[in-house]
Parts: C-alpha cells; sequence; structure tokens
C-alpha cells in the first residue's frame, strides 16, 4: 500500500488502518490526501497551493483510523468520510461542505436569536483594515501583527497604504463607533456581524484552525464600566447554555489569566471544552476590552452632565471551531455522533425489503412515517435509493453520525410497527422492535428518545470530563496529572514567568480560573503563598 | 453655508439642500461627509483611508435633498439619515448599519428558502484564490483582472504565489468540484453561499457599487446541457418571483447580449429594474456556463455508458445592490419608502399626550396595541421614547420607510380606536381616523392594509416603467428616448460593433433582449435585416 511514502512525523496523517468500512463509503475522501501540502504539515507561511504538489494523493483503500489508535487521523478521517470539510486549494483553508456547513447553520440559528433577544443588532463591517488603525491600540498590534495577511495591490496598482484582511474588527469596529457615539443617549450600542476572518495560522487543523474561518463578532459600547462587565458576563453564559443545551459540550467557564488575555482586552471570558484526547479546546471568548480601544480610537460620548467620557466595551465570539469540539466531544470509531438539537437530520429512515412483491407496501410505510415525522417537526430524511444495501446505509448514517434510525421491512409493515437504533448505544442494546406507526405513538417516542440522547451525550461528556480532571496541590501533582494526559485543578497565585515556565516544562497553560471555586482557605499550588482562587492548566489546541 | 466647499464636480455630493427635517433628526449623517475621499469621487485605485483627509466633514446642517432635484445627492442623504450604511475607511467600502442590514435579512430569509426548496445547499468556500485560477478561463481573467485586490504578504512573509481575494468563486468552485465529481451519480452538484466578495471598483455608490458586498453565489454542475439551462432559467425565474412579489420591483428578465455576458458564460439571463432616475439596474444574474468552467479545470464524470464527460454548470446571484434598488424605486422626498414584506419594522406605533393625567392610558393603550400585533406576527415597533415629539417621531419614521403608522392620543383611548396612516399616501388622504382597538378588527385592518401597500407599490412602479419604455424603430428614435431619459425597445439584429457605437453615442446598452417578446416579423432598427427579438437599451448602473 502506501507505506514506503510514509515519512515519520506523517505518521498519524497517512496510517493504513484496518478497513472498517467498504472503500465506497468514502467515494470522496480527499483530507488525507494532503500530506504534502495539507493541513498541520507545511513548514512555510508561503502559499502552496495544492495544484503543485499532487503527490501522495490516495484515491482508495481509506479507512477511518480507530480514534484510540490515533486521535488526529481519526479527527481527520470522520471529517473526510462524513462530508463535513475539505482542504482548499490555498495551505491551511478549508472548504465547508453541505453537511458540515449544515452544523454551522444550527449554531447560527440558535446564537442569532439569543443575540437579538439580548439587544443586539447585526451588521456589517468591511473586512479591510488600513494597517495604521491595527497599530493603534500597542497590546492589539503585538498580539495580531504575526498572523496578517495583507492586501498590497489593488485594480492592478500597488496601494499607498497597504491593507489588513481583518483578523478581528475591534479596530474598525472603534473608528466608526467613534462617529456615531455622541451622547449618552447613544449608548449602549450593541451590534454583531458573522463574517469571515483571516489569521495567518501556521498550524492548522481544520474546524480548530484555519487561515480563513466563520465567525460572529459582537461588540458593544456602553456608559459605565459596569454595564460593560455586565454585558461581557451576560455573553459567556449565553455561550456556556448554548454548549451545554444545543451541543451537549460541558464547557468549563471562567476567566483567562493575564498571559491568556486577548490582546487588547482587559478582561477575556472563556469556555474550555475538554475534547476526547482531553486536551482542551477554546470554545468560545468574551472580552471586557475597557477603555483600550476606546482611548486608541478617541471613541467618547458626552455624560448626562455634559462631560466628555470615553467608552467602554466588549466583544465576544464563537467560531467554525465548534464544529470540530463537537466531531472531538462525541465521535467515535463509527463515526460522528450529533447531538439532536444540532443535527441537520435527527432521523434517518431506511426501508428493507428483498423480493419486488415486498417493495411497494415498505416504500409507502416508509413515505408515511416520513411525512408524520416532518409535520411533527422532525429533522427526518428516508434514504430510499436502491444502490446500496442496507447495511451500507446503516455505516453510512452512523458515520454522520444521525442520532436515530429508523428501518422499516416487510414484516414491520405487517404488524404496523418500526424498528429503532439509537447511534450513541451500540448494537442490539440500542435496538429497539415494535414501536407503533401510530403517528402520535411513534412522534411521541421519537421526541422522548431525541431528548434522551441529547441528555445521554451531555451525561455522557459531564463524567468523562469530570473523570479527567485532577485536583492538584503541589506542581509534582500538576506535572504528573498532565504527563497522565488529564487536566490540573489547584490553587493558584504565583507569577506571570511561573506560569511561562509550567507551560515550557509541561505544554500546559492555564485554560482558565473557573467561575465555579470551592470555599475555604488555598494555598498556591506552585508558592505555598494565600491563593484566591484554583486555576485549570491543561494542554489545549 | 458650505457652497465655498463646492467644486463643480462635487455639487450633487455636498449641495446644502433647503433643510426639510430638523437637524436633530440626522445626528449621524456621515455619508454626505466624505467627498475628499468617500464614494464616487475617489480618483485612483490606491487606498486612502479617511483619516487622512477629515477635510470638508460637515456635522451639521444636513438635509436630505430633493429626489426631483438631484437623484443621485438624495440617495446618499437617504441612506445617511435613515441610517442604512455609512462609507468604511477604505475607499469605495462600505459599513452595512443594522437597519440597512435588517433589509438585506429579509432578503436571505426568502431566497434561502427557495435555495433549499429547489434543492440547494449551503456551504462555504475560501476567499484566497491562488492567482493562477484565475488565468485557466481565458475569457474570466479577462473580465476580472482590472479589478482584483491581491494579498502578497501573508505571516509577515512575501507569499511565492500571490492570492487573489474572491471576485466571484467559478475557478476555486471547479476547482473542488473536480475532486468531488466523478460519476453521473455525483450530479447534479447543486450548491450555494453566502459571502463576501471583492471587486477593485473605480466609481462607487453605497450599495449599488462597492469594493467589498455581499451576495449570495449559487453554483450547479449537470450531466446534460438542457439540464444546466433549466436550472439557469429556473434561478432567474426565482429572481424575478423575489423582486415582485417581495419588493415591488417589476424588473424585465431576459437575456444579456453577447457583450455584456459574465466572463466565462455561454449565456447570461438578467433582471433588470428600472430606478427612480430611470437609469437601469442589473439586479440579479444567472449564467449558463456550459462548459467553460469544466473544460478549464478538467471536472468531468463518467456517464452511464461509463465515458468521460465535462459536466455542464451554471453559477447566479444577488447581492446588497439590491438595497440600493429598493432605496431607488420607491424612495421619496420623506425618505425611504419600504414594501411591507421586506420591511424590518411594518407598523410603528407612537403615542401622544399633553397631560401627565392622560400618559398612563395612551401608553397602556399602545402596549396592548403593540402585543396584539406582534402576536398576529406583524413586525411592529413601539416609539414611546419622550425626548421627541409626536412630529419629529412621524418625520424619523417616514424617512425610515416604515410602511404604516398608528397613533393613538387620549381622544383614541376613550373611543377604543387608533389612527392608521399611510406611508405610501401622503397627507390626510392616507390618513384613517377610528379604527377599532378590538384585536380581531384592528389586525385584519393592518394585515390588509399592509397587502394593499405592497400591491400599490408594485402598481406603480409599474406604471413608471410602462410609461418611461419607448418602442423604437429606428437608431433616431432610440438616440432620442435615450436622451430624454428613458429605456428605448426595438428590435436589434445588430452586430457587436453596432452596439458599442450605440453605447458611445448614446451612453445607453444592451439591457437584455426580453423573455416576453412580441409575436410578428421585426426589422433591426439599426440595420433594418430581420430580427428575432427586440432588445432593451437604457443608461445603466
Amino acid at each position: 500500500m502506501v507505506a514506503s511514502l510514509r515519512l515519520p512525523s506523517l505518521t498519524s496523517l497517512l496510517f493504513p488502518a484496518t478497513t472498517r468500512y467498504p472503500a465506497a463509503l468514502r467515494r470522496t475522501v480527499c483530507l488525507r490526501n494532503r500530506t504534502a501540502s495539507g493541513f498541520a504539515t507545511a513548514p512555510s507561511g508561503t502559499a502552496s497551493p495544492e495544484t503543485k504538489s499532487e503527490v501522495g494523493r490516495l484515491r482508495s483503500d481509506q479507512s477511518v483510523t480507530p480514534r484510540s489508535q490515533d486521535f488526529n487521523a481519526w479527527y481527520v478521517d470522520i471529517i473526510a468520510s462524513a462530508e463535513l470539510a475539505d482542504y482548499g486549494p490555498v495551505r491551511g483553508t478549508m472548504v465547508i461542505r453541505p453537511y458540515g456547513y449544515a452544523i454551522w447553520e444550527a449554531i447560527q440559528e440558535y446564537l442569532n436569536v439569543k443575540f437579538k433577544e439580548t439587544g443586539h443588532s447585526n451588521m456589517y463591517f468591511p473586512q479591510f483594515i488600513p494597517y495604521s488603525f491595527i497599530e493603534k491600540e500597542a497590546s492589539h498590534v503585538e498580539g495580531f501583527s504575526p498572523e496578517l495577511a495583507l492586501v498590497t495591490v489593488g485594480g492592478g496598482k500597488e496601494l499607498e497604504e497597504k491593507l489588513v484582511v481583518r483578523p478581528t474588527s475591534e479596530t474598525i469596529v472603534n473608528h466608526m463607533f467613534t462617529q456615531w457615539i455622541h451622547s449618552y443617549r447613544d449608548l449602549p450600542l450593541m451590534v454583531n456581524q458573522w463574517a469571515n476572518v483571516t489569521r495567518w495560522e501556521m498550524r492548522t487543523k481544520p474546524f480548530i484552525r484555519t487561515l480563513e474561518f466563520l465567525w460572529q463578532e459582537g461588540h458593544t459600547a456602553h456608559a459605565t464600566p459596569e454595564e460593560a462587565e455586565k454585558e461581557a458576563k451576560q455573553m459567556i453564559e449565553i455561550y456556556t447554555r448554548f454548549a451545554f443545551e444545543q451541543t451537549a459540550i460541558p464547557v468549563i467557564a471562567g476567566r483567562k489569566s493575564k498571559l491568556e488575555t486577548f490582546a487588547g482586552a482587559d478582561i477575556t471570558y472563556t469556555i474550555e471544552a475538554m475534547m476526547g484526547d482531553r486536551k482542551a479546546l477554546q470554545a468560545g471568548t468574551s472580552h471586557n476590552l475597557g477603555q483600550n480601544f476606546s482611548r486608541a480610537f478617541g471613541t467618547q460620548f458626552q455624560d448626562e452632565n455634559g462631560e466628555r467620557q470615553h467608552v467602554w466595551q466588549t466583544s465576544w465570539a464563537v467560531s467554525t471551531r465548534f464544529v470540530g469540539g463537537i466531531i472531538m466531544t462525541h465521535g467515535d470509531d463509527k463515526g460522528l455522533m450529533l447531538p439532536p438539537k444540532i443535527a441537520p437530520i435527527q432521523v434517518v429512515i431506511v426501508p428493507i425489503w428483498k423480493k419486488d412483491t415486498e417493495k411497494a407496501g415498505v416504500l409507502s410505510a416508509v413515505s408515511s412515517v416520513k411525512e408524520v415525522l416532518q409535520t411533527a417537526g422532525v429533522r427526518v430524511k428516508l434514504d430510499d435509493t436502491e444502490q446500496q444495501t442496507a447495511g451500507w446505509k446503516f455505516n453510512f448514517w452512523e458515520m454522520k453520525g444521525v442520532p436515530l434510525r429508523i428501518e422499516i421491512g416487510p414484516r414491520d409493515v405487517t404488524s404496523n410497527c418500526v424498528v429503532v437504533s439509537r447511534r450513541d448505544i451500540p448494537g442490539k442494546a440500542g435496538k429497539v422492535f415494535g414501536i407503533s406507526m401510530d403517528p402520535s405513538t411513534l412522534v411521541a417516542y421519537v421526541k422522548e428518545k431525541l431528548d434522551e440522547i441529547q441528555s445521554s451525550l451531555l451525561e455522557k461528556a459531564i463524567s468523562f470530563r469530570d473523570s479527567n480532571i485532577v485536583d492538584v496541590t503541589s506542581y509534582d501533582e500538576l506535572k504528573d496529572a498532565i504527563s497522565a494526559g488529564k487536566w490540573a485543578r489547584g490553587p493558584w497565585s504565583a507569577s506571570d514567568s511561573d506560569e511561562e515556565r509550567v507551560k515550557e516544562e509541561t505544554g500546559a497553560t492555564i485554560r482558565c480560573f473557573p467561575f465555579e471555586q470551592s470555599h475555604g482557605t488555598k494555598t498556591c499550588l506552585m508558592t505555598g503563598n494565600p491563593a484566591e482562587e484554583v486555576a485549570i492548566f491543561a494542554k489545549s489546541y
């Protein structure tokens, strides 16, 4: 096979695992083929379109690497096999395919409503930002300048001032806010945009870290620091509920350390998720920007006493990275496993027949079941194609992570029943026979099962998370926990340089000081000094 | 006032028209202030952030230029006063403000449903395209190379290959399609994306032509030319219905001439709208791309006989330009006038009281009316702020184009009635007293009026359009029609160079060969030869 092409560092991407699924399942598997130019492997910051390096493309004999064997290889295999995304032609870019995009649309639909309910309006800022803007806020330019993409030519001419392709929009937002805000009556100003952003990342990974990604970025301006703080906290709370209730990801919400705070913020709040390999994923952030940008851009208002003051601001974002978080939280060796609330397809119906005389009855039954569920608001897909066997379809839709499968065969038609299988409980244990086709019974059953799956995925993720967080009281214990692949939680009041040292020596960083803190006196695990809070340390994406 | 700042060519932007609305109405009017660096005036292709040229900014004494006096000045005044958009810091870019963006969201919501109903899935392609891709399709590169923005630096390094910021995505779409399409079973492949695009335009105008704009672009691949043709026609039909039914813009649908066909298409279908100044606006296009891109990118499939064939393709788009079309079709001297179906706010409620004893009763009535309408699915806004007079509010919401206004004063409370005013019928003629507050009566009345306004706007636009199209039989008649500011419709079978000549001599171009054609023999207005079709000539945006 392809052993001769393997390079040591690429093993995880090229490893030809035992074939578990038929090759036909993966007719468009491209992701694992781009080792020469694709994600996580390109050594330089220059664009090398894959058209130049088609070497090493493997079109057949693809298989999904078992998760336990190689988590990263498993991850990219799932993305390819479930047709969530593909590599773009430019290094580090990603094409989000319809099935992956549908998950993003479910995320958008939920958050968009929540943002509007809390008083935010959508709008759109241009993506080209004069380079000089980026330089106005000192820590912002330091944080972002290494990863900027610059437009230097427009309409065939060299530009007088190079333009930054937005990595985030605080600077241009403040430039505009300065023109729109005059009086306290103009505040609070609370907006959001759904947009693409560009960060010239060196080590990329589909959904998790790409050169261009999609996100929403909220930006608000307030008259007082209290209001800004309340807003920043409100938004991290919305993200937290979204993570728990929609995506079944039990994130830990908290505050970033100084070192990990957003470039330009006073405080960064974060939600941190534990992936299946126990690495942490920063899944959303909300920043209290204080007056940093308003001072840099002169964003002022006249208060009720007629005095000029700088506004207090926030910004907050979640991105397509969340899709990666969902894959890495719930997926298993069979593929993706989607929480029903954000699954583009909640129920797939597979008709089964052998003899032609059975066909009409089965097809009529599956159609009416589909109709019944659709009318009840269930997102349902009928797979009545005849090119593949039922077994192939079972595997295919399991790979796609569809929460429930309904099978209907000739005997089911006779008994007016269906067979229902849960994606989250493998084999016979997850399969229930004899569920009545009677519309009210069936709809109630399906909805109940979808709710059960939603809860069950969350519970499983919570117990996985909790069994992999170790409470530590010393640096040695922290090191042991991290080298065992776990998260370490312990009291921390040490210096920035101590924090840097932990990172260098263990690879772990402070993910957050969680909002949930135990009472009682605490002693810093590093210094033995009194500490006010515990911090969580982990390796992260 | 500002007469001393006027330059002849800038008259339309700077003209200080008689103040019709109080200055307070336009506290954030910025659009007209950017004459030195803003839209339609910057002479060069280089970026000149307005921070460099704050000269000429006028913050006060803004007013809306009467439409009849200067259509262009009126247009930018409306955009500023109704807070639809503002200029971005980079020449030719635009910030879409919440009220303008809400109109775009209404457009998105409608079209997104139609696209899905017709079998298209949303997805996302990266915006950075290797420069070499653009060069692959000969006429495509010719059409687009003059207006490309190029990223040449990423992560602090010069890129090996410069990247194009997408002006449209046919090239990258085909690059990916080539990897995804193998067999006839993979066809049709029908996708859409909502995205930003960049075209380095020299003469820009908010919403109509901006350096960056938002759009949707559909891309499909089919096994036969017939299917591609059917798809291209289906999509222009969806756009046509959208224009008529949602935006009340009576577009004329037809086929572009060869000269006006999209760079890379075999056939371009278009919808052409007549603006209030009788210039044509190309409001949406649908292209039959034939095999042009599939041949350039090797996008092939194996047909049912096992033979390799190139796919047949389409692409189609509408953009934020449509918002400009809505403004220029329906607006009047009082401001914007929005068709109810796409109005972010369909009904505004203004409470009126003088004595404090009246206040509670009026406020309670407006709240319950708001509740009733909201529950009935009407998009309603209650303006109960106390900083402005009722008269100021009337002007403000007329400027914003809200279709219906409900006024409730103390006497109305006593009689359990409301006053309803139509935005599209000025003064007393559009005002009806004594509409019962009884929920079922009021809801029925409001819905009926909204429907009436929707129809009435369309009818008005149709009669305006039809009274400004002249049927011509000779070039002299065509020239007369065009110099009278009208559209000319006449039989055409002349050459491309004749078409060029018309453009040079009259400024008008062939907008389309309309789908609706009269029967009977036709004689080309230019050559006297037989002609199969009439064409429509007009000056355009």
